[in-house]
């Protein structure tokens, strides 16, 4: 589990800064979380294979996290797209994207899933082999929502050593998965928890943003691997932050601290800010294994 | 009257092209043209005083014209505008941007005047006091429209050294009109024509893009300053270009020699051509003042 930083930036456009965008890596596949104008433009400075996006997130329908979606559809459609994608977004987003497809005339070549996401508590939006997200309500001025990818637990690890040889590779299959096997011929049996050892542990990732402090999604988020949360202001503008529906970095810490996450990773700090130091000063009261997230830079989910 | 050209690329996404729009200033006030993803970032590169846009004309709904426009307008409203936008655009474009403001829950502190333009030959869509802008009924896939920007003719300049000491100002005002003044004490008659010379020439923009060839254009561009004419293919591609309602270079540079335009600007290569050259030299067999349009540039209008 790879996070790759595309834009960390806030609502008011800065030359040296991107709306948001995160891309997740799990083995050969992507998950873009939020998608703002340009995000295609990124992908391709930052030479990702497109066609390895099989699912889009989006968290709330303020334009820094969302105008660059129409774009990027558009774009896999005129590359000759084929595979589906997943999309999860709130209310009112698919008709933003129908009315824009109609009016350009364009037919998708392939299949735009949408799943709708009313924002309840800990529902899981998509469930694959791999992975899974469910979504962390937020609090923001539209219907706000984060996510959270859990990569599931790899197979089981073969002791290759202690099973004999010509060992037939259906019943790899059924160890790996957990399971005992019986020879048939032999009756022998072979026990899964003898013959093989745990997989790689799953690794969890949360996003949080836009959102106003907001300690009920602790239990949501407890133990991610990796949490990023919004940042907007620092704290002696909490009252700004509560009035825009946005966080503080001591808030953001506080909430990686009750949910003990092992990383926090900081970004949507507003224009006004030059330098993300205090930021990161401010947090560290708090909570001591936290970054701000840089454009470009890819971080090990560990 | 002044040029800057903020994207000329096309539909594809690449990394060094940004997909259309061009600024034209006359005198302190900024009309964009064409608005695709980012180009609100482009205008703060370009360290381009936004309050000074007025007038935005969007010349047909396919992404790359367009999809920046949400963007700019939302980060207009952020910053506080208060001055009017005049918007042109094609059925469909208003409904687009109100959907949008709408989930974002956005009231605008600006007027946003739309004007719908319906792609009726040589249609004024504007009348000020210092430009006009007119439709180019185009051929595209969707209904697509040029604009014709006109430059009015400057007021008369005055003789100073013909007229006497202490010539009272609201006279001035009128010579510079072409009035004459007759003054009610002395009966004294100061004629204009005598007393005036005519004011800066007018000057002409065409824009023209995306298109399929289309001489029908010649009359209504006739003699333009500058024209820019998107040349997506090259004349070996003339059926693609046909089938795509594109033009090819040479068929931009046989609409600019049959109009007598004083120079011609291509843009809107398709993302097949990593150079060019050989628009550049195809056009030139049959219009010899032809440069590509670059990025960032600022060509004057003479």
């Amino acid at each position: 589990l790879k996070l790759t930083v595309l834009g960390v930036g806030s609502a008011s456009p800065q030359v040296d800064k991107n709306p948001s965008a995160f891309l997740l890596s799990i083995d050969n596949e992507y998950i873009l979380i939020d998608c703002g104008e340009g995000t295609q433009y990124r992908l391709l400075e930052n030479a990702i294979k497109v066609s390895r996006i099989k699912t889009i997130c989006i968290s709330h329908l303020h334009g820094d996290h969302y105008f660059g979606l129409i774009g990027l559809l558009s774009s896999f459609n005129l590359k000759g797209r084929k595979d589906s994608i997943a999309l999860i977004g709130p209310e009112g987003l698919l008709e933003i994207l129908n009315i824009q497809f109609a009016a350009a005339n364009t037919k998708l070549n392939y299949e735009l899933n949408f799943i709708l996401n009313r924002n309840s508590e800990g529902k899981v939006l998509l469930d694959r082999i791999r992975f899974k997200i469910e979504s962390i309500p937020l609090v923001h001025r539209v219907q706000s929502t984060g996510f959270l990818v859990t990569e599931k637990e790899g197979d089981r690890h073969i002791k290759a050593h202690k099973l004999p040889e010509n060992f037939p590779i259906p019943f790899y299959k059924k160890l790996k998965d957990g399971k005992d096997v019986i020879d048939p011929l032999t009756e022998e049996v072979f026990k899964a928890k003898e013959l093989t050892k745990k997989g790689t542990p799953k690794k969890v990732f949360a996003y949080c943003s836009d959102t106003a402090y907001y300690p009920e999604i602790v239990p949501i988020v407890k133990g991610a691997n990796l949490m990023y949360h919004e940042a907007t202001f620092l704290k002696d503008l909490e009252e700004r932050a509560e009035m825009t529906q946005h966080s503080t970095a001591l808030q953001a810490a506080m909430i990686a601290k009750a949910s003990k996450v092992k990383k926090l990773l900081l970004g949507h700090l507003s224009s006004r800010y030059k330098s993300s130091d205090e930021h990161i000063l401010e947090a560290k009261e708090s909570f001591e294994n936290v970054e701000m997230a840089i454009e470009g830079a890819v971080y090990d989910i560990i």
